[in-house]
């Protein structure tokens, strides 16, 4: 049983398909493919496990793999240069297509392919984590990161679709399910008090992947994402409302080493320390923020950033975040459980409290 | 005395200013900077000449310069990883700008850059040669090469503001003016049988840097390709009109080596040909092929293919081009001196006949 939402992006709208087993579902691909030519973008854990299916649902095309390394640090300029290695030698044309199968690293560079070659071709995303189904999947967002920080070089580019199959959520490690989770409790905490209390009861059972639990969680995120960006694709305002967590997530990211912390963990304890901020501020209550950190704990996720990167490092990292405007430090911070600003006006010093009360001893 | 015309694209129309000494007018630029950092984009050969004018026009703000190595052979996907370095070094935020200060290849890298950095910062254009001034001044098309093929990565990104100025022609190497006046001519072919009339009557003039000559020149050129652009921005359709004789001309520069033939004038042998093949399809009169080739070389450039590339390879060299859909070939063959068809609908045997007659011995 699928359900389907529409991102609504005038001549960019398209649609998101979950559901289980819906990757076998050629209906599903083939009123977006212009071409016969197919590149399947994947990684080496997901593309053995999935790729056959895709192949088999599309016999008809002129299909081609490229599997990557798994994990962050393959999101570089030098990986993006093989994908263009390959639609070239495979003299794949501007009707050609990209399916990007995997997580989020997979979506990134499958997509920000699609953009650039031949100046935008045609992608289709099958996200296989939770982390991707609930985020990369809507919006349009693709990157690669630079030595200097995490997606500085990428582009705003929509997919045609995306496929989320529930099924491949089962292979997922419980590290991998809770770090999907943390983006799951921040569209509660930015934009749905009802969401988050829903999520405070249901967590036990998500972290059992029952599936009727994940689908609603799935696709109340989505469409969450999917309101927020319709408004504002570009990320001129509104949008930015989605980062909550990440500007101090990025700094730990960043600070650890891309790949040490997975990116959900660090928006669980970037998300934490945003409400100790906005407590600090006034502007929630201490209960709410225990909340916030119960709910991130209940998810099997920190709370807390890691002791390695002192108050001046983080500082640092944080100001060259593409949040940051003209050198200043903007935040997303709660207002309430379900209500959340973008500000540049908080108190460096209360900031330097947050930092120093908010890592591990 | 400054000619302005708007390129109209809804939001992101921008404004092409055309004269001489008008890089020094620091009202061209500073409506189109959002923050205060800005970094010049340059070459080795432009950057010295006039960098620090425009240094001296935006004395308030903070000023970077990358000065590439000159040439074709810069365009690469690692030349790009140089100028996020520099971005990124210099902790750039999305409120900065970027202004491309050189030729087609400046522009290409520089705008590239721009679209993907942080996704996407503003971008001034400084073109100072006659082909960037009539060509990739107007529709936002940048790109990198890639060893498979010219131009296969990149972004439709428009600036936000173009400022042509015509003095900075003057140092323009005599081929390199020819280069740039085959784009001029294009026009005439593909649009306006007015405007090859008139320039059949002035290229002497124009090959003696006439300031009135060029203006003119640059002004009605940029006016035809903002007509186009307007109707068909990301070129599904109309806009790859203006690729007369670059299918043709992709194949010579591929074939030759990138940089071996200037563009313009790779084109002008492309657009010879193109009116060949026009010719033996039956579609345009022996006297206009003819009026093609005398203009061409008029204007002291080629209007035949070399002969070091053989009849395969040119084919092949051709197929891999972004018209190419499917497989199949397209091209933009005149019906008319000014007039102009994209098509697929041609005969492969009067092809090889073109390539083998339109070859040097």
């Amino acid at each position: 049983m699928r359900v389907d939402l529409e991102v609504e992006l005038k001549d960019r709208s398209y649609p998101i398909h979950v559901g289980p087993n819906i990757l076998d579902d050629s209906a599903l691909y083939t009123p977006h493919l212009k071409g016969r030519q197919v590149l399947i973008v994947t990684d080496e854990n997901v593309g053995p496990r999935y790729g056959e299916r895709i192949r088999a649902a599309l016999s008809d095309y002129d299909i081609h793999t490229i599997a990557l390394p798994a994990g962050e640090h393959t999101k570089t300029l030098s990986t993006l240069q093989s994908i263009f290695d390959v639609l070239l030698e495979q003299r794949f044309n501007r009707a050609a297509s990209i399916i990007a199968l995997g997580g989020g690293v997979v979506g990134d560079m499958a997509g920000f392919a699609a953009a650039c070659y031949q100046r935008g071709i045609d992608f289709i995303q099958i996200p296989t984590t939770l982390l991707a189904q609930v985020d990369s999947s809507v919006g349009g967002k693709t990157a690669v990161n630079h030595p200097l920080g995490k997606n500085m070089i990428g582009a705003f580019y929509q997919p045609k679709s995306v496929i989320a199959d529930t099924t491949t959520l089962d292979t997922l490690s419980d590290r991998e399910l809770s770090a999907g989770l943390a983006e799951v409790i921040k569209y509660g905490v930015l934009w749905d008090g009802e969401f988050f209390d829903w999520l405070e009861s249901n967590m036990a059972v998500l972290l059992k992947r029952d599936a009727a639990a994940l689908t609603y969680a799935i696709r109340r995120s989505c469409e969450i994402k999917a309101l927020i960006v319709a408004r504002d694709e570009r990320e001129r305002d509104e949008r930015a409302l989605l980062n909550l967590g990440h500007t101090f997530g990025h700094a730990i990211e960043a600070g650890m080493g891309y790949g040490a912390w997975l990116h959900g963990e660090a928006v669980a304890a970037g998300m934490h320390m945003a409400a100790d901020l906005a407590q600090r501020m006034g502007w929630i209550s201490q209960g709410d923020v225990g909340r916030v950190r119960a709910l991130i704990e209940a998810a099997d996720l920190p709370y807390l950033a890691p002791a390695e990167i002192d108050e001046q490092t983080f500082l640092s990292l944080m100001a060259v975040d593409k949040k940051a405007v003209d050198g200043g430090i903007r935040l997303v911070l709660p207002t309430a459980i379900g209500a959340t600003t973008l500000t540049a006006d908080f108190d460096a010093n209360l900031l330097r409290e947050t930092l120093a009360s908010c890592r591990t001893q």
